[in-house]
C-alpha cells in the first residue's frame, strides 16, 4: 500500500467490483497503524449502505477432514449457479507459524482461478480479536463488491469458531468417519453453534460407515437438544472430492437462513452481532488504554510488588488500579471486586 | 451470615483451623454485596502471610471419568498419611442448574466425615470469572486455616479448565479408556495444561484396555510437545475405586511440584498467576464500571441504533464510548480501533 490512501477511489473501486481495488481495501482494513485504521473506518461508512446482502457462512472442521477440498468444490458450484463467492478465513495459528494455513488458494485450485469467486487467506498477525475484527471488515468489503455468498473458514479447535460463529448466519460443522461409529473432531461446544453438519468423505468403501456415524450423531443431537427447537441441527454425508451431497448441503444452509428469515430471527441475530460486536471493540480499547495510562504504568510496579509480597490482595490492587484509571468515581464498580 | 462481620472474630477463627469460622468466611469471601466485600478483602489481607503453604492441585475430566470416587480415595490416603486436604470446586454451571454438581459431599462419601478434610462445593452464583474469584480467595482461607493440600475440582469442558489451571501448581487431568485404544474426553488444549494425565477405572477386566490407552497417549503425546520440554507428562493407570495406582499417581503430582520448586519455575508460576488474576479483576471492574456509566448509558442506546442501521461502523461507535467513558485523553488507543 502506498503512503496515500485514497478514500474515494477504493469505494468506487470496491463498489465496481474490481479484484484489485478489493484486495487493496482488504489490506487497508488489516493494518493497525492509527492513521490506516482512520481511512480504513471512513471507507466501511462509505461502503456499508452496499453492505449486508450476502449469506454468510461460516464453515469449521479440523484439520484433515477436507475443509479446502469441500470449499473449492461447494464454491464452484455456486459460481456455476451464478453466484459472486468469497472465501475469507479467520485463523489466529497463522500469526504464530508465520504463514496462513486457512484460505489458502493453492488448496482451492479450481476456485482461485473462478472469476466469479474472490479468496482471501487470514490475516496473518493479531490476536484472535484482531484478526476476527479483520475478517469482519473485510466481509463489508465483499458484500459491496457484490458477493452474494462469504464462506467464512475456521479450524475446529478452541475460540476461533465460537468468533467466527459470532459473524455468520449459519454455521456448518464438517467431520469424517473414522472407525464404525467414531467420529472425528466433533466436541462439546459445538453443537452449540453448528447449524448443519456434514460427514465428509463419504464415498467409496467409507460410504456405509459415514452414514453409519451421521445417523448415529442425529440421533445423539436430537436427544441433547430436547423437543421445541426452532431449528432441528441434520447431520448429512457428502464427499467434497466427487463433490456428491454437496447440494443437499447448500440446500439445508439455504433453508437454515430462509427459516430464520421468516420468524424474524435472520434479522435479530445480525442485529445482536452487530451489538456484540460493538462492546467487544470497547473492551479492546479499554484494555489498550489502561496500559498507555501514564498513572497506571507508574504505580503497577510496586502494586504488583505488594501483591507478590502478600501484603496486598489482587482485589485491592485492582481497585487502585481502576481509581488511577477512571478516578474515585469508580465508585460501585471498584467497590465490589 | 449476620448482620455485622466481625473481621478479627474470622481471622482468629480461621487461624485456629476451626471449620465453622472457616465455612463462614468462605460465605463472606463469596458474597458479591458492596459490604461483604470490604470485609472480605480486609480479612483476606490478614490471611495473605499464612496462606500460600499448600500444594495446589487442580483435577478435572469430564462427567463419568470418576472423579469424585478418586478425590474421596486419593483425600482419604492423604489424611491418613498426616495431611490436612481441603477440596474446592470451579462449576460455573451449577450457576445455571441451580445446585453444584462439583464438591457434592454425597459423592465424597468418606472425605466428608474425615476431620482433616474440609469439603466446600463451588459457588452457585456469578460468572465463570466470579465463581473463579471466590475459589481463589477460599484458597487463601483454607491455606491459612493450615490446609497442605487443595484439590480444586473441575469438569473437563470449555474455559474452567484452564481457569483453575491458572490458580493451581500442577493439574491432574482424568480421563477412562472406551473400547481398545479410544480415550473419554480427551481433547486437544488439555496437553497445554495438564502435568500429570491418569486412565482411570483400570481396574478388572478394563485393566488391560486401559495400560494400552495409556501407552498410545502418552507416545502420542512426546510426539506432540517434542523435545527439550522440563516435563514430560506421565500417563498413569489407576482405580479411584480400589485405590490402586493413587500413590503412584499422586508421588507424580509431587514429584512435578519438586523439580518445579528446584528449578524456580515454581514461584514464577505462582506470582505469574497473581499478576494475571490481579490484571483480571481490572478488568472485569472496567466492564462493570463502564455499563454503570450514566454518559454511557445515556448514548448508547442511539449509537446501538446507528450501527444496526448501517450508518456507523462497530469501531466508531467504540470510539465513542470509549471517549465518553475516559475522555477525549483515551487518544491513540480508541484511533487504532
Amino acid at each position: 500500500m502506498g503512503r496515500e490512501v485514497d478514500v474515494p477511489a477504493l469505494v468506487e473501486g470496491v463498489l465496481a467490483g474490481d479484484r484489485r481495488v478489493m484486495a487493496r481495501a482488504i489490506t487497508l482494513v488489516e493494518s493497525r497503524r492509527a492513521d490506516h485504521r482512520e481511512r480504513a473506518q471512513e471507507l466501511l461508512v462509505e461502503l456499508l449502505p452496499h453492505a449486508g446482502g450476502a449469506r454468510r457462512i461460516g464453515i469449521s472442521g479440523v484439520p484433515g477432514v477436507g475443509k479446502s477440498t469441500f470449499i473449492d468444490q461447494l464454491g464452484v458450484d455456486l459460481t456455476a449457479a451464478g453466484s459472486k463467492v468469497a472465501v475469507l478465513a479467520v485463523d489466529p495459528s497463522s500469526a504464530r507459524s508465520g504463514g496462513s494455513i486457512l484460505g489458502d488458494k493453492t488448496r482451492m485450485a479450481r476456485l482461485a482461478v473462478d472469476p466469479d469467486a474472490f479468496i482471501r487467506p487470514s490475516p496473518t498477525s493479531g490476536t484472535l480479536g484482531g484478526v476476527a475484527q479483520a475478517t469482519r471488515e473485510s466481509m463489508v468489503v465483499v458484500e459491496a463488491a457484490g458477493y452474494d455468498v462469504v464462506l467464512v473458514e475456521t479450524v475446529g479447535v478452541g475460540q476461533s469458531e465460537i468468533t467466527v460463529a459470532e459473524m455468520v448466519d449459519s454455521f456448518l460443522f464438517l467431520t469424517i468417519a473414522r472407525t464404525g461409529d467414531q467420529l472425528q473432531g466433533i466436541k462439546r461446544g459445538i453443537l452449540e453453534i453448528a447449524d448443519v453438519i456434514a460427514v465428509n468423505k463419504a464415498d467409496g468403501p467409507a460410504a456405509a460407515d459415514a452414514r453409519k456415524a451421521a445417523r448415529e450423531l442425529s440421533s445423539a443431537i436430537r436427544m441433547l437438544r430436547g423437543r421445541g427447537e426452532p431449528w432441528d441441527v441434520p447431520v448429512l454425508t457428502c464427499a467434497g472430492l466427487s463433490g456428491e451431497g454437496l447440494d443437499e448441503v447448500w440446500a439445508k444452509l439455504v433453508e437454515h437462513q430462509e427459516r430464520a428469515k421468516a420468524s424474524g430471527a435472520f434479522d435479530e441475530r445480525r442485529r445482536a452481532q452487530q451489538v456484540r460486536w460493538t462492546w467487544q471493540l470497547v473492551r479492546d480499547g479499554l484494555e489498550h488504554s489502561l496500559r498507555a495510562h501514564p498513572g497506571v504504568r507508574a504505580a503497577v510496579p510496586d502494586l504488583e510488588k505488594q501483591v507478590l509480597a502478600g501484603e496486598l490482595t489482587p482485589a485491592l490492587a485492582a481497585r487502585q488500579v481502576l481509581e488511577l484509571f477512571i478516578g474515585p468515581a469508580t465508585g460501585e464498580a471498584a467497590r465490589t471486586l
